[in-house]
């Protein structure tokens, strides 16, 4: 609750004595005992413990920065202006905790390394619960504009044994950078989902993903801005893939050669294992189930889908 | 930056072999690092710390508490939530920050231990920085409802030298625990500055301080709810203290007895050299400087203050 007192760095003057700096470290040590023990009779022992890291967290924070009161008062406003631009339609909290990739590192503890279980990534905020079906080979793109591109692969577990009828969903934004329902016009276009086949096999036509910015007009594309980083995703199609028995995978594929794959995903969603070649079909190349191009260019990539399996299955 | 892996809120089922554990932390740590990265080319330097010890420490909690993709939809509803009540009125992310004790640690780096200095705590949004002045021994109660209570002491450097015509601003709650500034009448009540006296002397009217709660009808008194924490501050009277060549202070001083000391002050302003004896006087008891108190009892208390020497003077 302070404006700006006393506002300064630790510059080399304020160094102190043994005795102060003892004296010093004694005092905040004793302000995050404080507050950890207010949280004690928490009657939820998550809870508990959750409140309790947090503040272990937050105050090695602010000892380790030296924070000043100037930058306290940033933060604070920073915060308000996130909460502020936040409406039913943009999720600048979201976006900051893809930004600083807690999004992503919550991802990461909550889909342990199981073998060669395919990784998982950022689910994002484009999902939408009921896409149209397709069968074997048919097009998600309803109409989205971009270079088409046969997916093909199989849905496996970490035996290799195949797993049939996987329930595969699929979505990304064409190639103006923008997913179907970012328009206004309630068309349902690049999403879809579609069954695996008994020998775990899937195709369908997509688009080859392209990248495009995270929303950067507010607080968290300042922040961005500041401190020099690319608000770009790297070019990315979404999987969704979901059996009885086996650890839901929420994960996407990226492009072999996409230069926003060097410069940095926004998001921090890259895993190696997950970026695929889209191999560039020349003008007339037959494709895979004889659909006809019109003489457009297609590309040809493969996402071979390895499930854990779920050794927490829901009551 | 290595949590452990094993030693986490895994289920016993989840337990994993000892190269998944080291393949886990790996993909963990990847992350973080890439994170880190991100920042590297940020131009201010300062920006640049703040924002990859953040990530250190934001990462390291979700690690540490294997936090849950449920939890983390929980974080960025509350999140939300102080940020739609926030207005120019109500900061509920100050509340927030208090509650978790963040502010008074920032204080506390702010305001090194130096000697004997009177130490400092938060500042509250409740000062305006047009108080009138008073004459020593005069009254800063301006009607506000509430027992007198006569407060007195000197202001001294750490070599006990008094320090003349420092300017002391106090401000409190009435009895009923508002400010002045939460009524719509424009009153100026509880509130005041005045000088020390060439002996360092200083001497004024207020009121024994009340306890009273901060505003806890949003989502942090919600927080404090399900923690089982009071919302209730401390009794206390607030300070702030300036004289050239001095590092500012701002305090408070608390009443000894007061029971909230036991259960907690809410936003953990509360230090042991603040907590001072209000000693009540009998009905009838003479007044120091012979102010009729129509036969209300009074109390009276002394607070010695310490003005460490400014290290970083303004330039």
């Amino acid at each position: 609750m302070t404006d700006t007192i006393n506002d300064q760095n630790q510059a080399p003057d304020h160094a102190l004595t043994p005795d102060q700096a003892a004296e010093q470290a004694r005092r905040e040590e004793e302000l995050i005992q404080r507050v950890l023990d207010s949280f004690e009779s928490t009657p939820d022992a998550r809870l508990k413990e959750l409140m309790q890291s947090l503040v272990k967290h937050l105050h090695a924070f602010i000892r380790e920065v030296r924070l000043t009161e100037a930058e306290w008062d940033q933060a604070i406003e920073f915060l308000t202006a996130v909460g502020h631009i936040t409406d039913d339609r943009r999720q600048e909290f979201v976006l900051l905790s893809d930004v600083l990739g807690a999004s992503m590192q919550t991802i990461a503890v909550n889909n342990l390394a199981a073998g060669n279980a395919t990784e998982a990534t950022v689910f994002g905020p484009f999902f939408v619960d009921d896409a149209p079906e397709i069968q074997h080979g048919e097009d998600i793109s309803g109409g989205a504009h971009g270079q088409p591109s046969w997916i093909e692969g199989t849905v496996t577990n970490i035996h290799g044994e195949p797993i049939d009828g996987a329930r595969i969903e699929v979505w990304e934004a064409d190639e103006d950078g923008f997913y179907d329902v970012q328009y206004d016009d309630q068309r349902v276009a690049g999403r879809a989902f579609l069954r695996s086949g008994a020998d775990g096999e899937y195709a369908f036509w997509g688009l080859t993903p392209t990248p495009y910015p995270i929303p950067h007009d507010g607080p968290v594309g300042k922040m961005l801005e500041a401190t020099n980083r690319s608000p770009v995703r790297a070019a990315h199609l979404h999987f969704m893939v979901t059996a009885p028995g086996y650890r839901t995978l929420v994960t996407h594929i990226f492009v072999e050669g996409d230069p926003q794959l060097q410069i940095g995903d926004s998001v921090f969603g890259v895993k190696d294992s997950l970026i695929k070649r889209f191999e560039e079909q020349p003008t007339g190349t037959p494709t895979p189930n004889g659909r006809d191009l019109d003489n457009q260019t297609w590309t040809k990539a493969r996402f071979d889908i390895v499930l854990a399996e779920d050794t927490h299955p829901q009551a």
